[in-house]
């Protein structure tokens, strides 16, 4: 008799998420009623965003309640369907939570091609982490071919694409990672013109050395001290794209803000937020265009997958902001 | 036998302008040359900016060197010329710096027509204040009417003109200003639809009572908890507008950056830096603009003008930090 296993949020965070926060149940798997249809959950996505839903107070979405199951994107299959538009043994991407099982109305829901690429990639290049970088790049950022393009957390699962997305367009791309292996990794195997290695303590100068025509746009899924010296090189009239801060999000002194902003009076700069799911009718634009790079072989798809089922979650999400992943960090359950 | 009274830059201050940053001389009235005129300098424009050329470093413009003369706008009379552009008598706009007369070559100087307004209003109103707030509102902040745009600083010689050029634009508008005698002025005198005292400790509160569905453009002079107060208070695709930062040009421990910055990405908004020389081109496409509105009575021009004469200039721009004056503050020589 299978049972559904869950991460319920015991408490708010403070600083990193303690193994405290979390609540682990077993329910017994739920049964779709009419127009629904139950799926079992394949894979999980570990987004940094996750530790700011776990906040009190409203950011781009509600925060998850006190005991309610931890919100997470997944890809998984239907087992079971009373609604038209899925059945069984479909494939499909979802807010499923972290459980082993859920029972969705089909809304926000769409059915992913598996044998077009592997799951794991539908959550990352060809999922969320594609989107956002297609969309935050070509339409926040609208770099011109030639310009230069700073992407921070660079090997993260947007920086990789984002990265290989300004090489497509035509940029000068320079990434910004933690350690020597990711920033080597980069330039290597993803093509990227140079990598920074923030914990080396020179970042200013090392931008400075690989940006010396200046930042015309910046991607940022970091903030602080990394968000602070790429405005301290802004090239006149650059873009910041913010993406994310995933320096500030398990800060326990509070976030902190950009102390040179005036720079972007300084270079004529903007700075702009966006959120990849105001794009939601545009998807299929991304998808395609993602998916026909990844074909050509000019986008190389890096996910990051982590086995040994759900109860590895509390473990694994701590993964990111200790910058262990390359390329998307997927929970096969 | 005049002299030329100058007050230049003996030490880079830390915090407000001492007296001892300042070096008062007295020099010869120097002789123009060829392609030269020589200018006697009526009115001194006081700038918060000028806080910031004091400093090392390149802003968006060169810093003051050490021993020159302090950079100045000002309207001047020409005394004598050499120069085709220029005859003796007419009044001039100009940076001819803190001192009583000036010699020029007509560079990014300009004739004002003292017989449409009287020679202070080309400093405020139909001058760098009015063409700051006329470019930063249409230009960057881009209301549309009926929208709410909130400014900050909002008695002073930017903000008193932004405000009043958002209500002919049809918009909501709400002043954030120092003191209740000014937010009274705002209101009965200017035509604020509401102003917003930042002293009296409730400035959270009293926005969210004042723009109830929140900021579509914040039009930004100030910086630190006004702008902290306004990135709360956000619409979503709103747009800050960054013209100054005066509460963090003095600041001792170094500028403040928002903490709040991420409500950026939550309201999917904006902040950009512009600089008013970036249009010189369309300056009398704002210039036009302005004296129109003044001339149909819709725009009040706001001088405060303080006599004395030169030796009055190092406790003068220290009211601009003290946030005594209301409308462009002017000192004549």
């Amino acid at each position: 008799m299978p049972v559904n296993a869950q991460y319920r949020l015991a408490a708010r965070p403070s600083g990193l998420p303690k193994d405290e926060d979390w609540q682990y149940t077993e329910d017994a798997v739920p049964a779709p009623g009419d127009g629904e249809f139950l799926v079992e959950v394949k894979y999980l996505s570990l987004d940094p965003a996750m530790r700011t839903w776990m906040n009190p107070g409203r950011s781009y979405v509600p925060p998850v309640g006190i005991g309610e199951v931890m919100r997470a994107a997944g890809i998984a299959e239907v087992v079971e369907s009373n609604h038209p538009g899925f059945k069984a043994g479909q494939s499909v991407f979802g807010t499923f939570g972290v459980q082993n099982f859920a029972v969705s109305d089909g809304k926000d829901v769409q059915v992913v091609d598996t044998s077009l690429a592997p799951a794991p990639t539908f959550l990352g290049t060809l999922g969320i982490s594609g989107i956002t970088a297609y969309f935050g790049l070509f339409d926040v950022g609208r770099p011109e071919p030639g310009q230069t393009v700073v992407v921070s957390a660079a090997a993260g699962s947007v920086g990789i694409v984002t990265g290989q997305l300004a090489k497509i367009h035509g940029c000068r791309v320079v990434g910004i990672a933690g350690g020597p292996e990711k920033c080597r990794t980069l330039v290597e195997e993803y093509g990227f013109d140079a990598a920074v290695d923030h914990r080396a303590g020179n970042l200013r100068a090392d931008l400075k050395e690989h940006a010396p025509d200046g930042i015309d746009v910046f991607f940022d899924n970091v903030g602080g001290d990394v968000l602070e010296a790429a405005l301290a090189r802004l090239a006149r009239g650059a873009r910041i794209v913010l993406s994310g801060a995933v320096s500030q999000y398990n800060s326990t002194e509070g976030p902190r803000g950009p102390a040179n902003y005036m720079q972007l009076l300084v270079r004529r700069a903007s700075m702009t937020g966006f959120v990849f799911s105001d794009y939601a009718d545009r998807y299929p634009e991304a998808i395609e265009a993602l998916a026909g790079w990844v074909r050509e072989g000019r986008l190389k798809a890096r996910e990051d997958v982590v086995t040994g089922g759900i109860a590895k979650f509390p473990e694994t999400l701590l993964r990111l902001f200790r910058g262990e992943n390359t390329g998307k960090l997927v929970l096969a359950l």
